[in-house]
């Protein structure tokens, strides 16, 4: 950590500083003295450095980080990729494209198993769906809730698929036990307090990226999960807020090799919330394939012929049925160009 | 609620959707054909509608809503100002000008009841001070928690000063009972399951803007505590997320005329989170006033000269002083200008 | 265009609106009395129609556009790809990958023809390198100006490789003549003086979109050069500003399927402006190219074990060797899984 | 400026980049070493230090600038106020209050001229209009051109009201002789090749914030007009883009004190163009004033009973002279109490 600090800054109250620095956080602290600023060098482990406290010494011109704030989500000391295994025996972030595929929300029984069938057959991994919704206005449907939550288990007996759905608060992690990846969404990414309960249990977290979080505070919120003790977390880029008003969001393909070298965490993508339109779904699907993704989330939704349709941005399980065809063969052609080639 | 139609729809998709939007929502569908389009105006409580179901449906070019998304909160429902009654006399949204002031994080004894003595001294109305604190690195100090709480109950009794704090999850509620006001930090604004549950007490809940969230967005989370039955919400601008980085957030201060004209609820600015720059709060507390604010929440710390201050954004007592004494000149000669004017 | 009109509106206002409408711009104005509020639709051709007039009258609750503001760049009403092509030879648009590549400022006689060579032989089809160079800082070098112009045009006699390079103002018009494709700038993108004098000569313009500018007044901005009577547009996706700090901008890849389905016009992308991040090329250059983009503008600058390098974002000529051959790989399994599956 | 390198920079790389630094700009560079990193702390004339060919380096981690990259318009190196003198009298930046007010655009002469009689009755002290239009579309009216600047003029010439207006090409530069303040619009604040021939004339040029531009990059178009020896450059605040959709663009406020802090330069706010609605003008005006602003940008449009009103954001001459009374009336108080008690 590099501090500059103010011309005017007395001679005490730097030696005061100094002291601080070192007594708190059991750091040394070098000194470079120069004509316009005096900048401080700190060695050793600066992640616990408080950088709002040291910005705060009106003495302090700023402050610049030269490691990291996170040290378990962080590629530097796990230089390896973190691969999470199912007792299914999908292992994200093995290098394999791993699909979650299914209802935004959970409707019916029917509904549902008829949807993993399909997604199942296409080729998805996972069924995904929404028992616990969070919805902008308390007049919408919040989800079937504990019943969604049967509902996915019944589907997953029926089609053997692990089953991916949102928690939404604390008190509800015992009815997720045998959820096989507990959800965290974009509107509870900094909501701490899930992040810790979450630390506790063993079980695969997929963490969707806040609307407005950068890359390194997304990263934190894994970090919160991980300092808990469960290591298992999958990050999820759903799109970011932007004043582009033609999609949902804007979906940030960027961060996924960004990811894959600040962390060894894997990273897959959701281009249905992301765009929030089915027809841009397979094209950002291939897209996030060659962005180096290690997975996919998908919105399908049983056929609209039959009913009408839920999710602007939902596929039907005709149209997955292509997309997928499409998705599995670039990986397989990106994988031998890429490691062909590397 | 317009809803415009593409021009390839069949008939009987229309009439299906026609029939449906009167069956779910108790509504009234006129048609207008047009050359290129046909268009469907909604009659009645369209609040309810679904507008990602509407969205949703292949046949659908765009959905624009002529009402507002909520009711309890809306101005047109309610014309008359929520006026929010402390026991302690205080009535937040009557015209007058009120501060909530106080440290970031309660320390010690000695640091809030000085502090509380001093912003009181000073015209503060509300002592404001965290207990849990929302820290984006679980390595980071994250408050004393209950201690917290009740060093703030004990500066409270020393001077008379209601308290105003963060919670920060549902199991907290009991905890939380002897708090004058509650607040819902940002990156809690969407987490539902908290405002459901703080829609079902008695108590004025400060409600914060997410980083991101758009004005009606905001309302619709005031909506969400107000649908359980607490109507006492105060809506407070602390700063949206963009581009700039001088500041660490950008303070909309348009965002106080637009909740007044859209919504009967009072609003209050915080600066100090807004800016993140001590030496800017004054400055923008005036222009606050002069946009109209019913509250300002400015973060004081104790004596900088005593201690090693907390928060490049906070102000010292004697700073808070100076500040409050023109803060306070400038809500009367505003008053005087805007009542006489009228 | 739908039109919702206040309920407060007189009879006499509504009547002297449509005549207003109907002689302005030609078009038939239908009316829809609802309960709440009044709704006009408006049939004809209203393309020309200026939105922020109509928004001006007090009665006009809001305007909602049916049709797209754009006829010329309509894909609508030219349903066929616009392809651009070169005496050359090259056919931007026609469904091939075209790479530009070059340095970001062209420097010496040695160095860019040392590049186009090297580009040349890893199978870019254009050099791109930058004669008059937009500078944040007046201080910053501003490029080589018309000698810039002179060494590219030298390295284009030894090469064969057609250049791409921005242009600054309207008055060099006439020396850019001889230039193959002129480059408009993200900063330029509504200089609409420069627009306008480039939609009256015959050769391709690349208009880059600007660094906060929705998809639909990037189209517009090239509606401007189009109206003219230039209507060889090709769009250059180049990242939009967000808050996030990792890439200099964000790259909005969702941008070229929307451009595609709105426009004929090709597109293409330019990692390395987005990204601001040589490592980041390669991996974003391939997430373009299954994203759809009909071309790549990528830097490449001289080898920096001989001198020091240029640009954060720029390729050494052996990195964008390696990078090409697999860009191009993955491009032939796109087109035969793209094309093979639909 | 604080340069740190990665921890496996070669000895001869640093060797020979430091030779560089110091033979090309002049400066002393200092190095300290530490453990992970070194860091190299350079003095002197840091300005023309191009950060990007830093950042470019390989073996570069990160670049710090310690000192802002503008030098005249810097208030370090110029601690009073400029302060703009027109030969009618006004003191732009002297600590008064000056209003700017008029159309959008200049339509007619009787128009122009009852427009100006109303507002220098009601205390504006320029007359803005605009004879040249920045349209996004092709298609919508451009303005009244030459026509619009003698209209301009001869309402100057009734009315005794400097002009403002505003310039969109540098061919333009002679026709604006007479024009008493020539404004760059937000479009162009980086048509860097326009700012430099605005530097070369004599003339105060109001320079609008760019739609997505820093304050920073802000300042340093200033700077480009300084440089070339103008140094009467206005900066005035117009609304940036963010994601907020109840406005046009979000006003920020908190860039009055802060361009105070860093420049020298007066700086006005655009109500108008800022919040897109007439209805939040006479609100932000005053909260403009209370930010500490120099002047304030009106639009003014002729009574809309005798002709449909042009612009949504326009107030009429009475809501103009009723604003007018308060922004002065709080203006005046705003000094008492600011003068009286700093």
């Amino acid at each position: 950590m590099i501090i500059v600090i103010r011309p005017d800054a007395s001679k005490e109250q730097l030696t005061l500083f100094k002291a601080a620095l070192e007594e708190r956080y059991n750091v040394t602290v070098n000194t470079w003295v120069g004509v316009e600023s005096t900048v401080l060098g700190l060695i050793g482990d600066t992640v616990q450095i408080d950088e709002d406290w040291v910005n705060a010494q009106e003495f302090v011109e700023s402050v610049k980080r030269v490691q990291e704030p996170y040290k378990k989500a962080n590629r530097k000391f796990h230089p390896d990729n973190t691969v999470i295994e199912l007792p299914t025996g999908q292992k994200i972030g093995d290098g394999s494209l791993y699909i979650m595929a299914g209802p935004c929300s959970v409707e019916t029984e029917e509904q549902i198993n008829y949807v993993a069938r399909r997604v199942k057959a296409a080729g998805a991994s996972f069924l995904r769906g929404g028992a616990f919704k969070p919805r902008t206005s308390p007049y919408s449907f919040q989800g079937l809730k504990a019943e969604g939550l049967d509902l996915l288990k019944g589907a997953r007996k029926e089609t053997g698929l692990p089953i991916v759905t949102e928690i939404m608060r604390t008190s509800h992690i015992d009815m997720f036990e045998s959820v096989d990846i507990i959800q965290v969404g974009a509107r509870n990414m900094q909501n701490f307090e899930l992040l810790k309960e979450l630390g506790k249990i063993n079980k695969p977290i997929l963490l969707k990226r806040g609307l407005s979080s950068t890359i390194e505070e997304w990263i934190m919120s894994a970090e919160y999960i991980m300092a808990g003790g469960n290591e298992q977390v999958i990050l999820c880029e759903r799109g970011i807020r932007t004043y582009e008003t033609a999609t949902r969001n804007t979906l940030d393909l960027s961060a996924v090799p960004i990811i894959k070298k600040l962390s060894h965490l894997p990273v897959i993508v959701d281009p249905s919330h992301a765009t929030g339109k089915a027809w841009l779904v397979e094209q950002m699907s291939l897209a996030a394939v060659a962005a180096g993704a290690d997975g996919l989330m998908i919105e399908v939704h049983n056929d609209p012929k039959h009913a009408l349709s839920d999710g602007a941005q939902s596929l039907t399980p005709d149209q997955f049925d292509r997309a997928a065809k499409k998705i599995f063969a670039l990986k397989k052609a990106y994988d031998e160009i890429v490691n062909e080639q590397d």
